[in-house]
């Protein structure tokens, strides 16, 4: 795990993208996503989901690299751990899942910096908090999410029904209505960052 | 300058607040602060303030220490620092002057913390963004936000003119009406970190 203040960027021109396989989402309804949450949880109790903020770089300003599913929603890489597994491994697992070539020598070599921000979701339901709410003593989901060091190279095989984009701090800043609470609020929580702008 | 992602908060009853006289404000309007803000850029570049984030807790849910003025506006303690003055000691000067006894003695010994967010005013205007945005290359203000660890037992004086108020993080959370963009999305910054409420 990498401790640092100082994030390298570099443009997003240097990346290769390929793709893969489609990465189907498990449900077709938040409906449904809120019901498979509660059967995970009656078996496995507190879900813990870990997600990266991948970082480029376009006309010297910071770009997060997101996931889009059809035409509007977007969501960052990641994923629920396994029960017992360990956040780091569980999110370059997850990483490799979501972004990682088929064929294991390309797949990056995930460096997880640090944590930026940690959610709380109290009740099965969409809403989801940046602190434990009071009273509540069995939140239903933790979510973390880190920066992820990215080297000047990588290749990444983005899932065939996904589209992978490069959107920049500016568009996601006080734009909750497209990107939801957890991704407008990147900005703020990468604002304490030092990036440095690589050029070609 | 403390470095950890264990914040102590100890409960409001344990502090004692007393006043002193009053500091006003500078400026009686948003143009003349804006007005003072440009005169002061063209003597000494851009202005760096620093602000502390002070701790508490009440029923186990942190809250933070604001100062009100009048019956609406409410800041935190800080303010700008002069030319070539370090972040951390300036903080302490600014914290002792808003809220430290008029009493060397019983002013708290400051412990400043991490850096929590970085905030920039493009323009000689209100609005800010917690990024520098792009092909601004002469920002004119940076401020930075620092996690301040109390100790267990303090003395505040606060300034006649001035209340502090211990507001809850889910008060602050999503209300950027009443507290504007930058305290509104400090629960945001905040969730990272490890609250270890003490009792009394």
């Amino acid at each position: 795990m990498v401790n640092s203040s100082v994030v390298n960027t570099y443009p997003l021109s240097s990346y290769t993208f390929g793709t893969k396989e489609p990465k189907m989402e498990k449900d077709t309804s938040v409906a449904d996503r809120l019901a498979r949450m509660k059967v995970n949880y009656m078996k496995e109790g507190m879900r813990t989901s870990v997600e990266g903020i991948l970082l480029v770089q376009e006309h010297n300003h910071p770009h997060i690299l997101l996931l889009q599913i059809g035409n509007t929603f977007c969501k960052l890489p990641g994923g629920r751990l396994k029960p017992g597994e360990n956040e780091i491994e569980g999110l370059k697992r997850k990483l490799t899942s979501k972004l990682g070539a088929t064929v294991p020598a390309l797949v990056p070599d995930w460096q997880i910096g640090e944590c930026v921000a940690v959610w709380w979701r109290p009740n099965f339901e969409t809403i989801m908090y940046p602190y434990c709410p009071p009273h509540i003593t069995k939140p239903k989901e933790c979510k973390k999410l880190f920066i992820v060091h990215l080297s000047e190279r990588e290749y990444f095989a983005v899932p065939k029904n996904l589209k992978l984009l490069a959107v920049p701090l500016f568009e996601l800043y006080d734009n909750v209505q497209r990107y939801g609470p957890v991704i407008s609020t990147i900005p703020q929580q990468l604002s304490r960052f030092q990036f440095n702008m690589i050029a070609k």
